[in-house]
C-alpha cells in the first residue's frame, strides 16, 4: 500500500492531495500500467480518510484517464500520458499542459461526459455488425456515405429539428473540420469568407488554411449582421445560430431572416449554418434552424456526432441545397468517404434502434442539470451580487461576466490559485481585444458532475470575493 | 425454386445467363434481401448444369457484392445496389455502371481482393479492443494519431522499407486524398505544384481543389525528370517512384537522385513520394523509396492501408521531414485526427501481432501469381505476337500495347463485346492525348482470380485477333 503523509493542516484538500500524489506515482511508472489500485474501502482505512476522499481522488483520475474502473473489479491503472490527451486537442488543451497541475476544476468548453455514453449497447452493436455484415466492411462506400446512415440523419432531423431533408443532400464525413474544408473547395477558393468574431479559432484556422480572403465578422447582441458583413465583399458566412459559440446568443427569427435575405440577393452568396450543439437546448421556444427556413438553396447545414457522442468517433454531416449536390457529384465525387464503413453501419443500427434519441434525452437532462447547477449556485449564492451569467439557454457552456474589478487576466489568474481553470473571452477572438479591458469568462459545464461544479463555483467564490 | 430457361445454343455461356438471371431477380426484388439462395448442388441439379457454372455464377455475384456467403450456411442475398458500389467510386467507377451488363471481366486497376482478408481474426482483434479499451474508444486522440499505430508504422517502414522514421514524423488520416489536402495545406495554397501526367486523376483533382497552379509534367521512360519540370516554376513535385500509375515504370535510382538534387537545389523545393502500391513488388532488385534517400529533409512520404487491408478502411499515414513537423504542429496541429480510435488500436494490434506481415505476403504471392498468369497467357499465347506487356515488376495492375491495327477505342469496344472491361491509357493524361493515336491499355489484375483472369485472356484474344 502507498506511504504518503496527507497534511491536514494544509490549504490543499486531503483529496486534492491523494490525486496529485497517485498522478505522480502513475506519470512516473512507480505504480505500473495495468496495476490494479487498493479499493477505496481499503485505501482510506489506511490513510485513516474518508471513503469520500478517496472517491474524489479516484474520479479526478478517471476523469482525466489516468485509470478507468472495472465494475466489480476495482480501478486499474491507464497510463496514458504518452499516448493520450484528455479531450480534443485545441490549441487550448496544449496550453492547459503547460500549467501548474493545481488544477482541479476545468470548465473547459468542448469536453464531452462520455462516463454517460451507452459503451455496452455501442459494443453490442458493433459486434452484430462484425458478425453480420463482414462483407460490407471490406468494399469501399458511395463518396456521400451509406444511404442507410443517411437516411437514419435524414429521419433525425425531421423529428428533432423539423427539417426535410432528402437523404441525397447527405455528405457523411469524418469532423466538421473536414467538411468545413470540403465546402471550401466545393465552394471555391476565391471566395470572400467571413467567420463570427468572437468564435470557434478552428474554423477560422481552416478558412485561412485553404482560402486568400477570410474576415471576422464583429456581433451584435443578435448574433451577426447583414450590415456588419457589408463593406467586407464577402459572399460566403459562417455562422453558429442556434447558439453562438463562445458568447451562446441564440440568434433571433429576425436575424435570421435578414441573412437569409442578404444571401438571396446575389447568385453566389451562401451561409454556412454551423449546427455543433443543437441538440442541447434548454429554455425558450425551439427556433428553426437557418436550413429549414431557407427556399432559394442558400444555407448548407453542418452537424455532428462529436458532441453528442464522443470525441473520439470523427462523424459529422452536412446537408447541401440540392443545386449544390450535383456540383458537388461533379467537383468532389472523386474523394472516397473518409468515414470507415463499420462506424456508419454501428450509428445507423444505433439510431434505427432508438438508442441515440435516448442518448440525446438523456445527455440533454444531464446537461440541464449542469448548467441548472452551475447557475443557481452562481446567481443564488455569493457570487450573485456581481457575477451575471448569460448565453445559458443551449449548449454546453455559458458566460460569466464579473463586476468585482478584475481584468480578465486577473479573474483567470485569481481563478487558477484556486485550482479552477477558466477561459478568457478576449481569447476567441481572432483580432484579440485587450485582456485588461475585458472582464467575461467562458465556463464549459458538460465535462464536470454536479459535485464537482459546485466545488469548482465555491473555488471561484474565494478567487473573486475579495 | 427459379424457373429460368438457359439457352445452351446461345453464345453467351450458361454461367452468365444464370448470372445475369439472378442479378436481375435480386435487383428487382423477386429474389428479397437476406434470402438464402438454393445450395449449389441443389441448383445444378434443378437446372440441370454443371456445378462449376452455379459456382462461377455464384462467384461473379459475390465479386460484385449481390450475395455473401455464410460458411456452412449457404448463400444469402444481399441488396446493396443502392447503399453499396462495389469498389472506390471513381469517375471510372461512375462510367462502370452506365455500361451494358455484360462486363464479366472487369480489369479495374483500383480492385482489392478483400475475400482473402483475415476477417475473423481482425474482428476477434475489435472484440478485444471493444471490451479492453472502452475509456480509450471514447477519449479523443491526439492530431498525428495514437502513439502505438504510429510506432508499428515505423517498426514496420524499417524492417519492410528499410526507412529510418521516428513515429513523431508520422501522421495518421482517413485516406491519402485527405492527407494530400493536408500537405497542400502545410506547404501553401501558393505553391506551384508537378503531378505527373499521365498519372492518377483524383491527384490531379485534388491538387487543383486546393491550390490555384498545378501543372501536369510529361513522363519520360524513367518518370518524372528535373528537365521535365524546369520551365513551370514548380516547387513541389508529387511523384510514385516505386510503381508508377497507370505507366507501371519503377523509377531508377539514378533518377531517384536526380529529384532529390533537384528539390535541394532550392530551400522551398519539396517532394511528394505517393507509395501507393510499393508493397507488392515482384521482380529486380528493391530500390530505397526516395523518403530514405533524402538527407535534406525534402521529402514528404506518403502510403496507404486501403490496399493492403480494403478499401472500407480509410488508413493511410505520411512521414513528415522532422523540419516539417515543427510547422504541422503549429499551422495544423489544430485539426483533430480524422481516424477513429478504434480502427487506429485495432490496426496497432493486427501490426504488433504479425497479421500485417503474414497478410501483405500472402497478398503478394497471391497478386504475384494473378500477374504470372496474366503475363504468360498474354505473351505465350495467341496473343504474344502482338501485345507487349509493361510495367508489371510490381503493383496491382500492367500495360498491355495492342499491335494489331486497332486504336484504343476499337481496342476497348471490341473487347467490351465479348464481356471484357479494360482502360484506355489515354484517360489517365490529365491534358488527354488522342485516344485515335493510341493502342495502350491499362489492365489490373488484384480484383480477379487467376481463372477469372485466363478467361479474360481469351476473350481479349476473341476480340483482338482478327
Amino acid at each position: 500500500m502507498f506511504t504518503l503523509n496527507l497534511d491536514t493542516s494544509s490549504k490543499t484538500p486531503l483529496y486534492m492531495q491523494l490525486y496529485s500524489y497517485l498522478r505522480e506515482e502513475i506519470k512516473s511508472g512507480n505504480i505500473k500500467n495495468g496495476e490494479r489500485l487498493p479499493s477505496k474501502r481499503a485505501l482510506s482505512a489506511h490513510l485513516k480518510i474518508s471513503m469520500i476522499t478517496v472517491e474524489t481522488a479516484y474520479a479526478q483520475l478517471m476523469a482525466e484517464g489516468y485509470i478507468t474502473s472495472k465494475p466489480g473489479s476495482g480501478f486499474y491503472v491507464e497510463c496514458l500520458s504518452e499516448e493520450y490527451i484528455f479531450d480534443n486537442k485545441t490549441q487550448e488543451t496544449e496550453k492547459a499542459f503547460d500549467e501548474p497541475s493545481e488544477i482541479i476544476y476545468d470548465f473547459r468548453t468542448n469536453r464531452v461526459d462520455t462516463s454517460v455514453f451507452p459503451f455496452s449497447t455501442w459494443a453490442k452493436l458493433s459486434r452484430e455488425v462484425l458478425s453480420e455484415r463482414s462483407a460490407d466492411l471490406l468494399n469501399a462506400c458511395p463518396p456521400q456515405g451509406i444511404l442507410s446512415l443517411r437516411v437514419r440523419i435524414a429521419e433525425y432531423l425531421k423529428e428533432f429539428r423539423g427539417m426535410a431533408v432528402d437523404p441525397e443532400q447527405i455528405v457523411i464525413g469524418a469532423g466538421s473540420e473536414y467538411l468545413t474544408g470540403l465546402i471550401i473547395q466545393l465552394l471555391g477558393r476565391d471566395n470572400a469568407y467571413g467567420v463570427e468574431n468572437p468564435g470557434y479559432s478552428k474554423i477560422y484556422n481552416i478558412f485561412s488554411a485553404h482560402a486568400s480572403r477570410v474576415f471576422p465578422i464583429p456581433m451584435d447582441e443578435k448574433g451577426a449582421s447583414a450590415d456588419a458583413i457589408s463593406g467586407f465583399g464577402i459572399n460566403v458566412l459562417h455562422v453558429t445560430p442556434s447558439h453562438h459559440f463562445p458568447l451562446g446568443i441564440v440568434m433571433p427569427v429576425s436575424r435570421r431572416l435578414e441573412l437569409l435575405r442578404w444571401a438571396d440577393f446575389k447568385e453566389d452568396r451562401y451561409i454556412i449554418e454551423d449546427d455543433y450543439d443543437g441538440e442541447f437546448r434548454y429554455a425558450g421556444r425551439p427556433i428553426p434552424t437557418l436550413q429549414s427556413m431557407d427556399v432559394h438553396e442558400k444555407v448548407i447545414y453542418i452537424s455532428t456526432f462529436t458532441k453528442s457522442l464522443a470525441p473520439s468517433m470523427r462523424i459529422s454531416y452536412m446537408v447541401l441545397p440540392r443545386s449544390l449536390c450535383r456540383r458537388f457529384t461533379v467537383r468532389l465525387g472523386f474523394y472516397s468517404c473518409t468515414v470507415p464503413v463499420f462506424e456508419q453501419l454501428t450509428l445507423a443500427k444505433f439510431m434505427e434502434k432508438g438508442h441515440y434519441d435516448r442518448h440525446i434525452n438523456r445527455m440533454k437532462k444531464i446537461y440541464r442539470q449542469r448548467r441548472d447547477v452551475l447557475c443557481k449556485k452562481i446567481s443564488e449564492g455569493r457570487l450573485g451580487d456581481f457575477v451575471k451569467v448569460s448565453g445559458c439557454d443551449a449548449g454546453m457552456h455559458l458566460l460569466l461576466t464579473v463586476e468585482n474589478g478584475m481584468n480578465q487576466s486577473e479573474l483567470l489568474s485569481s481563478a487558477a490559485r484556486e485550482g479552477v481553470k477558466v477561459y478568457g473571452l478576449s481569447e476567441y477572438y481572432s483580432f484579440p481585444v485587450s485582456a485588461l479591458q475585458e472582464n467575461t469568462v467562458v465556463v464549459g459545464f458538460s465535462g464536470l458532475n454536479t459535485q464537482q461544479l459546485i466545488r469548482g463555483a465555491e473555488a471561484l467564490e474565494r478567487a473573486w470575493i475579495r
